[in-house]
C-alpha cells in the first residue's frame, strides 16, 4: 500500500480523462478512457463503472490495473489492484455520487482500486522511474 | 489485418498524446503516454521510442497493445501486434523523421505496429464495440 503525495493528488485535480489499462488471462491488453474517477483516500481510487465492456471482462479475471494521466501540472501512471462492487454500500454511494455529478448517467458498478506503485511518465530521463 | 477508415484517421489528427497499454508475460499492464507516433499507412502505426521503459521491457516479452486516444473528433482504442526496430532501415527512417519534427529527442528503437482490430470507446451504448 503506498499514499499519494500531495504533488501527485494536485496532478490529478480538473484531468477530465484519464486512461485504465487491463488485461485478460491470456495477456492481451486492453485501455479505455475513464471520466467518473475521484479519489476514496490517498491509497484509493474509485472509478464509477457506466460504460465498461472489455475492462470488466478482464477485471473478472485479472484485478491487476495501470492508470496513466497527464494535465496542467503532469501526469504519472498509478498501479493497483481493483475490486468491483455491485449491490452494496459501496456501489450505493458511487450511485449516489454520480447522481450530484453527472445525473444523467446510471452506474452499473463501482471499481475500488487500491494503490500499489506510482512510476512518472515525464518525458526525460525520469520517464518510467518509481516513485512509490 | 484491417485498414483503418477515413472517420477513424481523421480523429488522430491533431491528437497530440495517445495512451498505449503493454503487458508482462504475467499478465501485469502498463499504459503510458506516446507522443510521437504517425501512421505508415493505412493499417501500421510508428511510435518512436525515446523514453519507453516498461513498455519496452514487455514488448520484448508480449507484442499485444492496445491504444486508445481521445481528441476533438472522438477516439477509438486500437489493437494491434508491434514490431521492434533498431539498427535496420525502419529505424533509421524514424530518427529521420524525429530530428524533422522533434529535433531535441533520440530515438531508441522504432516500434512498429501492425493494427489488428479498432473498438469504439464513445461513452454510451456503443462504448467497446468491435468496428475493424
Amino acid at each position: 500500500m503506498v499514499k499519494l503525495t500531495e504533488e501527485i493528488k494536485e496532478s490529478l485535480k480538473g484531468v477530465k480523462t484519464i486512461y485504465m489499462a487491463t488485461c485478460s488471462n491470456d495477456c492481451i491488453p486492453n485501455v479505455a478512457p475513464m471520466g467518473a474517477y475521484k479519489l476514496l483516500d490517498d491509497e484509493t481510487m474509485l472509478i464509477s463503472d457506466q460504460f465498461m465492456n472489455k475492462t470488466m471482462k478482464n477485471l473478472e479475471q485479472n484485478q491487476k490495473v495501470a492508470i496513466s494521466y497527464w494535465g496542467e501540472k503532469g501526469g504519472y501512471q498509478i498501479k493497483g489492484v481493483a475490486v468491483v462492487h455491485k449491490d452494496d454500500d459501496v456501489f450505493k454511494e458511487d450511485v449516489e455520487w454520480i447522481k450530484s455529478v453527472m445525473p444523467k448517467l446510471t452506474p452499473k458498478s463501482a471499481v475500488v482500486i487500491r494503490i500499489t506503485e506510482v512510476y512518472s511518465i515525464k518525458p526525460g530521463t525520469e520517464a518510467g522511474k518509481k516513485i512509490l
